[in-house]
């Protein structure tokens, strides 16, 4: 059995540095150095046995590459650079510290690919399940953060990728799209955005309440992932691949409105409107369509 | 049964603002403009249901204070102003939104004192028991932050009250020594500084090590809190009240260095020298101080 700090000297020992850390992992909490004048993001995402991961399944290191993915796609959603991040994590009795050395391994596989620095953290032992947590702090380093709040009626309304079925593997090993995000932002044609992390239906709703505007897609462009096809092939399975297309959760593909394309890769699925809601149109019918993809409930 | 974007839009509309948050809770990311020139502290603390409290006797209000409080601790220890907080919950599956708003109104008590902007979060329902996360970011506000590095040959060593038998409630109802340890910082006496969380013998065991220093503490000097008297008295408890005072956690009192006393209040309990390790003087006899304080075994 090995404790707590042994773990926390093993994490600083292998920690890197940035130019911004005046003070790392060991003390109270971490000194950085913010640019002058430039924005400060922050958010936090966890993840949870059982909810965003299976510890009977999935190993440690895949556990904290993907708590500090979900992070990571924030950043990619507004447009901004990361540069450090703070993590918890809650190891059941027992798990042992080769353990969480994998789980922090699993965050620095992440975060070393966008530099982005591990300053901090807090680890605890404890009678309940493993759940684990990521705040992330980004820069906008000269490019306006892009909100879900920016889309305007006649915008054309785009994804970076497919979707649907993420649940066969792709929630686990998805690639945040920061530097497309950060193209995006830069392009200066993007109105709004966020990552498909609650499912397309329930992402475009928070931007249309977010924007006070409606959207309008075409069932006919959204595009659907192989996996999408798999999963609605397996028995049992109630939807149809574009169903699963329009409401799985954690594609982690952004969404966003612009009123002419940024000719970045993305793929038009439909246009903002001005009357409130979601309406999905196929064969010359229009219906509203119900914010299906995830949602916890209380 | 109510959902997670219910409490969210709740707590949304109850959140207050501060002139340095640019787009606070709702969007991917929080936005904040830093103050040019002033650097950036920030860290994370967790609270969980059978090791920090007990939701089976304490009340979430409580809770939510408890874990902000922690962070708030943190900040006192490095002498910085707290600024912003994210925060993250675990709920057990059934919970129920009440109970989520009353973990978000401990929260508010405790971070509104210090005009602590709640910013952003995340929120899950989960088959576990119940986590929760803060992380706090802090700026110096023009005075140094003070690490645990710093304590020098000759320092004395101080605490900023009595210690011990926090178990008995105090550890739920600790206040942050926020505006102490600011001034403490702000004196310029001070060279090393930490929070008690671990223990005071452990808690100074981190200081040495980190200022390569040792440290010897005199017994009779040591303030012993009532509640670890009372702790002493129950039976099967094999404790001394000294020995409350010197491994119990959680009292949330500063522990500091200075070749100078600040005269704030302080009480000196021994002094800094240059064998490593920690030791207690009592009765003539100069034996090495264990540090038996909280360590999370793994």
């Amino acid at each position: 059995v090995s404790g707590e700090f042994d773990l926390i000297n093993w994490i600083r020992a292998a920690s890197s540095s940035a130019d911004c850390v005046e003070l790392g992992i060991g003390d109270d909490l971490a000194v950085l150095r913010w640019p002058a004048g430039d924005l400060l993001l922050v958010g936090v995402d966890q993840v949870l046995d059982g909810v965003h991961f299976d510890s009977a399944v999935h190993g440690p290191r895949e556990i904290g590459r993907k708590v500090m993915n979900r992070n990571l796609s924030d950043c990619a959603a507004m447009g901004c650079l990361p540069v450090a991040a703070v993590a918890t994590v809650a190891l059941p009795h027992h798990t042992g510290a080769d353990y969480g050395r994998q789980l922090y391994l699993g965050l620095r596989d992440a975060g070393d690919i966008y530099h982005v620095a591990i300053v901090g953290g807090d680890t605890a032992s404890w009678p309940g399940k493993l759940a684990m947590t990521v705040s992330i702090l980004g820069r906008a380093g000269g490019v306006r953060p892009i909100t879900r709040g920016g889309a305007k009626v006649g915008d054309g309304i785009y994804v970076t990728g497919p979707l649907g079925g993420s649940l066969l593997g792709r929630h686990m090993t998805f690639e945040p799209r920061v530097n497309l995000g950060r193209q995006l932002a830069a392009s200066g044609k993007v109105s709004a955005m966020i990552d498909i992390s609650d499912g397309l239906s329930r992402d475009l709703a928070h931007i249309c309440r977010e924007s006070k505007v409606g959207a309008v897609i075409t069932a006919a462009m959204v595009p659907i992932h192989p996996d999408a096809e798999q999963m609605s092939r397996r028995p049992g399975d109630a939807r149809t691949p574009l169903e699963h297309a329009l409401h799985d959760g954690e594609d982690h593909e952004l969404l966003f409105t612009a009123a002419t394309a940024p000719g970045l890769g993305e793929i038009r699925i439909g246009s903002i409107v001005a009357d409130p809601g979601v309406w999905m149109e196929s064969e010359n019918r229009r219906e509203a369509l119900q914010p299906l993809g995830w949602e916890h409930r209380l």
